[in-house]
């Protein structure tokens, strides 16, 4: 049989402060079988950092010779350096099976449905706003305003939602990710996945 | 906050041979929160058997009637003795909010698609036609040709995948358990179905 199931690109996403990095980091220590995406950074790698595993360090050339070349799925400027999700790593993983996941600001989201339309977009939700507030509060020690203006924020992120295949509550971290994990396990039963294996199976057979 | 979440109609089915009864059965025996669908039949109730419980049973007259007035999602003929699905048990489970289960021929499946395209159709498939073929034989002690027409009539079965949202294989029963699980769990985070939820919120909110 010489059907090769392909991978997928899952892009986690969702307003500021809904605890995507807890997340992401959860499914980690869970083990689920997810490749993480490695982002090209024009920053300079710290100490122990390996290029091509924490990071693909770029120069400013180089970063925006990819911009050009249509080679980031997505990029961002965060104080002073760039960093992007290179679609050739993207694509070799899911070609060779893998489950690609990709978390990212909701703006970088955008930015790969355009590009890679066929991703899986899952936004993680707060269970309600006054939660989202409550972490944004309990950050720091930030201003009245600053509070207010993040909550504006937050507010207008959540309208992207519509963009998305699928809402993920992060009521809890371990229900985040039990539905994250049957979110990606039921994709690869979708019928338009699977419809060419069996295909080749009838092909095949001798019966 | 006046969101209820609705359940969905769950469709197992798949060809002959494949396994669904004991997919089903595995389902129910682990404690999934799925609500099986209630046949009625014009077959007489068995000692023990509750109506409403067991079936519905009805006369000849009512199942008629039923067929008329588009009381049913799908009904079939076996030896002498009409099976049928109820809608109006169907929608008031939904509404109510719980998943129902139906497991069905892939006739009866492509009925109910016609009259209630919103349902989710899984269809079990098996891991090859070989594999299916020692089933079909594993059954008893059919002759060559009974055996050759039964894998006839399971490969045009087979040709039906098209038509459903799912697949499924029955591999493993424990593993397709997991995948129906994940699918179910999956559907209730499709943004459509929740995106209303989050109007509401944002409706609500006074921050």
């Amino acid at each position: 049989m010489s059907f090769k199931e392909k991978g997928l690109l899952v892009v986690l996403s969702g307003p500021s402060g809904v605890g995507k990095g807890t997340v992401c980091k959860a499914l980690r220590t869970r083990g689920t079988r997810l490749k993480y995406s490695i982002s090209a950074t024009t920053r300079k790698p710290r100490e122990g950092e390996v290029n091509g595993v924490h990071y693909f360090f770029k120069t400013r050339e180089q970063f925006q010779q990819m911009i050009e070349q249509g080679k980031l799925l997505e990029w961002a400027e965060y104080v002073g350096n760039c960093y992007g999700t290179p679609v050739d790593y993207v694509r070799e993983s899911i070609e060779a099976g893998d489950d690609v996941i990709l978390e990212i600001e909701v703006q970088g989201a955008l930015q790969v449905k355009r590009k890679f339309p066929e991703a899986l977009f899952i936004f993680l939700a707060p269970p309600d706003l006054e939660e989202l507030k409550h972490r944004i509060v309990g950050r720091g020690t930030e201003s009245a305003d600053l509070i207010e203006s993040r909550m504006m924020v937050a507010k207008s992120e959540m309208e992207l939602m519509q963009n998305y295949n699928y809402v993920v509550e992060n009521d809890q971290v371990e229900k985040a990710c039990d539905r994250i994990e049957a979110i990606v396990l039921a994709e690869h039963c979708r019928v338009d996945r699977l419809i060419e294996k069996y295909t080749v199976m009838k092909g095949n057979d001798e019966t």
